[in-house]
């Protein structure tokens, strides 16, 4: 039986991931499939490297053409991640009519539309399971198992490194800069960890699911953005106390046509699936107006995981080759997306400050929320033994984004508030 | 544009469900396939008995040669539920090269075989993803998401009416025989609810999922089972002090070629994501060689939310019309089962005995799983106030099923062992 023979673009962890599985299951891919899945040429930068996974000599390759232009490759998986020249390595091979499964969210988040609009030209599949929460199948789940809703809402937890951090911080009590220590020597973060900790590979995950949840062209600039750093043991000691976990959590909303989509820390209450989902964990929390409350969860990253998306997106492929239908993710038009405005994104909010401790302090406080219609569910006051200001936590029954930036304002010019510590949205 | 006619069996709750969401959601649905779908006609009981939700008289017949004989309809979507005459339709329908929708599990669990290869052999879909856990999209999943990976445990709450009553007795330290009651009134079970309480609804599910995560042929008679019924107050007491909930789960476990599957109560730990699923959701935990562990989670009932999941089918039949491409699921070959022996099955075990309340008796009780090599992890005993017996609470290590038959024949024969008075599975 002739295979099909694929070209793969880096052999890093997730491509020593996916030699691994074609290997080991291979006869079980082949009873899926009917066919034989061979990785003809694999891309390197150096061919000549000792690698931790067998593969003989002539498979490896520093040239780019010899991928390309082999016209008895007709799949190229791509796992070298970045931009360039992952881009124009992409856009040619669909040029020449390959197709394209690819774990590389950072290309998906920028120039999804770009690389969609040319596979569709060309009758092409471009699969990217793995761009997003590794292992867990949520693409997918977006794409197929939900077509027939009008998805709400979904919330996730989409970066391992975030989760492990909060994690830690919420079991251990301990402080932010000591667990970012231990998750880099652990090879849980990296040694520049700003793209994690700050939300930012987040947000392009979110880019991803949103244009697929709510069929819009959602971009990245869409997506507001805050990371983890500011955290502190406080925040996570009270959210206890009130039975909140704090959680990195990516929120879009839909409400009539228009979107809203955020990364943030995220007080999420104990009872809440999303508030359990501890370590590397990654989850998926969607909301359809039909279907209700639905949740996906496994891990986010690592070699098998992640390969295991590939391949299966790879499994796809072969499928589509077979029937002789390639293009099918070219069905589907998107919406041009609206996004909502400070007044239409309403949230619960949890917010802490440090105030002057003297009489008529937590009135006056009371008063702004008043003010702007702001209305509370709880209200914390107690003396900080370490601090001659008192500390008042409040949390907010839902109000409007433009409503809060107000009462914040207001915040900022009162005397009695010295600092304004914490302002976090609330879920669950 | 020439809508795709799709021809209604039944029209109760989950019928009802698909007419208001192809009606609701058609401009998403046009959007994601370029057609309109059409409800073209429906087959009831009554065509004159009066119905909540908006439907043209001329669309209701009791006739069902007006569906499976018109030529217009392309797809058949079957809600009516039951062996007969739902699988003659079925067969006739795939006969005459109509695609099929089914949510049918007790169908597809005893007739799925059959169905499938009439499908395979006229180049016709059957779709069901229904048919387990509502709305969860756990056979994409597994059929496309796992392909790639070697899938070695499943395990499934895909039961809500016994969720919900395990969750009550759990939460309210209530009684069966009570919380049963309210299940009724509430409508969360049936005025015979033997088909839920006593796992054999879950059996049907799981031997669907494990048909499809292992590849194998596995028949219903496979499934080992045992309900809720027997289970007691104590039970979820003790379960609780040793940091375990009491769930009704499927389990389906592989061993290099080798498969059990069973559906029984299980204490679950605390800690493991299936113990905090509560109520009436379903949640299905797969466990891949490659991808490790998932949890997908979800409402397993209700008219929308497994609307949902047929009118997702929809679409996806829809999708293939258009590319000429039915019967894609006829890929893939299934292996012929082989079943784990006593000896191959593996669990860890809780067992609660009452035994005389004297010296020398935890003694004898020991002894009994030492002779037949089966290592403790806990042991609990203590005097029961409204019994002259004392009660016995032990968790074992892993040990084989047939050494833990053993251990339970011994202990009927012993006369310091009052009764064996609860055994059931332990995971997490």
């Amino acid at each position: 039986m002739k295979p099909i023979k694929v070209g793969l673009l880096g052999l890093g962890t997730v491509g020593t991931g996916v030699v691994r599985i074609v290997e080991n299951h291979q006869e079980d891919l082949v009873s899926q499939t009917g066919t034989p899945i061979e990785i003809a040429k694999i891309l390197v930068q150096d061919p000549s490297k000792q690698r931790n996974v067998a593969i003989h000599p002539d498979k490896l390759t520093d040239n780019p053409r010899e991928i390309l232009e082999n016209e008895e490759i007709d799949v190229i998986v791509e796992v070298m991640g970045g931009i360039d020249p992952a881009k124009t390595y992409i856009l040619e091979a669909l040029e020449r009519g390959k197709h394209i499964v690819t774990a590389n969210k950072d290309l998906m988040a920028l120039y999804g539309r770009e690389i969609l609009a040319k596979a569709s030209e060309k009758g092409c599949d471009v699969f990217y399971e793995a761009s997003v929460a590794g292992g867990i199948p949520i693409i997918r789940t977006l794409i197929e198992g939900f077509s027939s809703d009008r998805i709400t809402k979904i919330m996730g937890i989409v970066n391992g490194t975030t989760n492990y951090i909060l994690t830690k911080m919420s079991q251990e009590g301990a402080a932010y800069d000591d667990v970012l220590k231990e998750a880099q020597a652990l090879g849980y973060a990296e040694a520049d960890p700003t793209s994690d900790v700050e939300g930012l590979d987040a947000a392009r995950k979110m880019t991803i699911l949103s244009t697929l949840g709510f069929r819009s062209n959602v971009d990245l600039a869409d997506v507001s953005v805050k990371g983890i750093s500011q955290v502190s043991k406080e925040d996570i000691a009270y959210g206890k106390q009130l039975g909140y976990e704090v959680k990195l959590l990516g929120i879009a909303e839909r409400q009539d046509d228009y979107i809203s989509i955020g990364v943030q820390p995220t007080m999420v209450k104990k009872s809440h699936p999303l508030a359990s989902v501890n370590g590397v964990f990654n989850a998926v929390y969607v909301y359809g107006e039909a279907v209700g409350e639905t949740m996906f969860y496994g891990p986010g990253a690592g070699e098998m995981p992640t390969a295991t998306s590939v391949v299966s997106d790879l499994v796809a492929v072969v499928r589509n080759l077979k029937l002789n239908n390639g293009g099918r993710k070219s069905f589907g038009t998107y919406k041009e997306k609206k996004l909502k405005t400070d007044e239409q994104i309403l949230s619960k909010n949890y917010i802490l400050l440090h105030v002057a401790d003297r009489a008529g302090v937590l009135a006056q406080i009371t008063q702004v929320f008043a003010e702007y219609e702001v209305s509370l569910e709880s209200v914390l006051q107690h003396p900080n033994k370490n601090n001659p200001k008192a500390e008042i936590i409040i949390i907010t029954h839902e109000a409007n984004q433009a409503s809060m930036k107000k009462v914040l304002k207001k915040f900022e010019q009162l005397d009695v508030v010295d600092s304004i510590k914490s302002v976090y949205r609330v879920e669950g």
